[in-house]
């Protein structure tokens, strides 16, 4: 069915990451009202952990998961529909809405929000499994 | 924060189906080995449905499913992260492996694999809820 063949590559865990880290957009998935379901959310990558901004917090992480956190997957990706190249990272972890007034703090400055809501939580997700992906022309070596 | 306000504007199911059929690429949302993950995968509409390709079809819907069908999330979205401006559509649903010989054809013939699986399936997602939004400049008209 292609014009031409594609290699997809898996990435190690650093490398989607790196990619991951590399984009400001993602999207989170969690469960609401006992369904699946996922929002587009900015992002950053601080120390391991994947760092957002919502005001969809207390959805996104019940006040029952408040000590052990909550099971969510973040996913980002740039593929390019036409040419059918690029590279797509997923993750599942455990979410957790941050408390610390200082630490909350600093995130708020790093992640402008995209429409000011009254309330907002900062959530960090701790990566417990990791999947990327790179696709890249057959024979090519890969774009860095 | 923001420079210039921006108005989120909730988009109607059938505003929210035409962006989503507007574009090829999205984000299916499933349960693997009991926990929540997320895959960027092509998609068209056809008949109010979201029709996919993918070899992860025995994932995305169990043999147990195969009657009732799986409960999944499906995500696309044109947003811009310099601007903070464009689109999202979300959609919780059922999805159910098509069987027909003649229907899965067609769609193969419509839904050119990205990478080639020597085996891959046709997930047709019935959209049970819908959740659009689209984000313009305060006091601009939606751009169409």
């Amino acid at each position: 069915m292609n014009e031409i063949g594609r290699d997809l590559t898996e990435l190690t865990d650093a490398e989607s990451l790196a990619l991951l880290a590399s984009v400001s957009l993602g999207r989170i998935v969690f469960t609401m009202r006992a369904l699946p379901t996922v929002r587009p959310v900015g992002h950053i990558l601080d120390d391991g952990q994947i760092v957002i901004r919502s005001h969809l917090g207390a959805m996104i992480v019940s006040p029952g998961d408040a000590n052990s956190g909550a099971v969510v997957a973040y996913e980002a990706d740039d593929l390019d529909p036409v040419r059918r190249l690029g590279w797509g990272v997923s993750i599942t972890g455990t979410a957790r809405i941050l408390r610390n007034t200082a630490q909350v703090e600093r995130y708020r400055r790093r992640l402008s929000p995209w429409v000011n809501h009254s309330t907002d939580d900062i959530i960090a997700i701790h990566p417990e499994l990791i999947n990327g992906f790179r696709l890249t022309v057959q024979g090519q070596p890969e774009e860095l």
